[in-house]
């Protein structure tokens, strides 16, 4: 997706580490306009394929798939990172290793929240080595549901987890992948 | 708002120690239709006063801040309930106690997102003693920032937090005030 491309080159921050700082536009700050135009995008790009709920994961992929899910006329549900005094009864559980926290954290959702007659399109901000998205698809087949597809904001495509998706058949749409980029010079370069 | 007045008694849950769980449309599946009708009843609410920016708290806050932002034409800025590696340099920090979680948290906001320049409006799920609340206006204070006002979905009138507001003079718009709940009764009165 151009626009997102653009965006990136304009505002992204190159960090050592392959951090890509995207903060003042996408999961700090978020650009709502911008969310739209992504909205619309994977509307395009998963046409004709059955969606009635929106996955993601606290907190960057929320405000994203919230604004998303206005093109699929379906609800967001966000699983928790923690849980809370809130979060009783039934739980869907899995693990996910977070690159950016690098720490683990136990994902839950309320199995009220995902049932077999549901057909998810997963929404997040980042794909790397693709841990946030494998937990969702674990907490998905617990569930009995069917997994439409996934679709990324940006998908860091020197690292694991978009090949093995694509190798698995699951439909995967990233709107931008970066093929390369390096803190020194501070370039970024798209497949 | 009766609309969500009329969603509260049909789909919320009372539980012992004043916990209200709207999980199924606010807080975990979110009803994005739902949220843009309160967008759009924030705007009313907010007419004619400005706001350049929206800020939330992470997570619960966001979904429903991302979808009111559209009406305003503004970027949302959510603070964060932890510091991480993506997380550098300069920021306006603050703690807030957890009324659900039952934990002090560190909350952080880029300084780079908040200046003296944004006239904002802060959104969010909740208001039970204003912790949360607090503490982001604690931020905007020390951003040199306006504070346009407060827009809450539900209020817990019982607890302290929106009388405090409303004495220091802040513009609160709270979509349903809770007058009382009986856990065991299951009812809720709103103001």
């Amino acid at each position: 997706m151009h626009l997102l491309e653009e965006r990136i080159r304009k505002d992204g921050v190159v960090k050592a580490g392959n951090v890509l700082k995207v903060d003042s536009f996408l999961n700090h700050q978020m650009d709502i306009a911008l969310f739209n135009e992504m909205g619309k995008e994977w509307k395009r790009l998963f046409e004709g394929i059955k969606v009635n709920k929106i996955l993601t994961i606290e907190a960057s992929g929320i405000g994203i798939a919230a604004i998303a899910a206005q093109y699929f006329d379906a609800p967001v549900v966000f699983a928790k990172k923690t849980m809370t005094i809130n979060l009783d009864g039934e739980l869907y559980t899995t693990q996910v290793e977070s690159f950016t926290h690098q720490r683990v954290y136990n994902v839950v959702i309320s199995k009220r929240f995902l049932t077999p007659n549901d057909h998810v399109l997963i929404i997040d901000d980042f794909l790397a080595n693709g841990n946030a998205i494998n937990g969702l698809m674990e907490m998905i087949k617990q569930a009995g549901a069917t997994l439409a597809g996934v679709g990324i904001a940006i998908e860091k495509g020197f690292q694991n987890g978009g090949r093995a998706l694509r190798e698995k058949g699951i439909k995967l749409e990233s709107l931008a992948v970066i093929k390369s980029m390096d803190d020194v010079k501070g370039t970024i370069e798209f497949m």
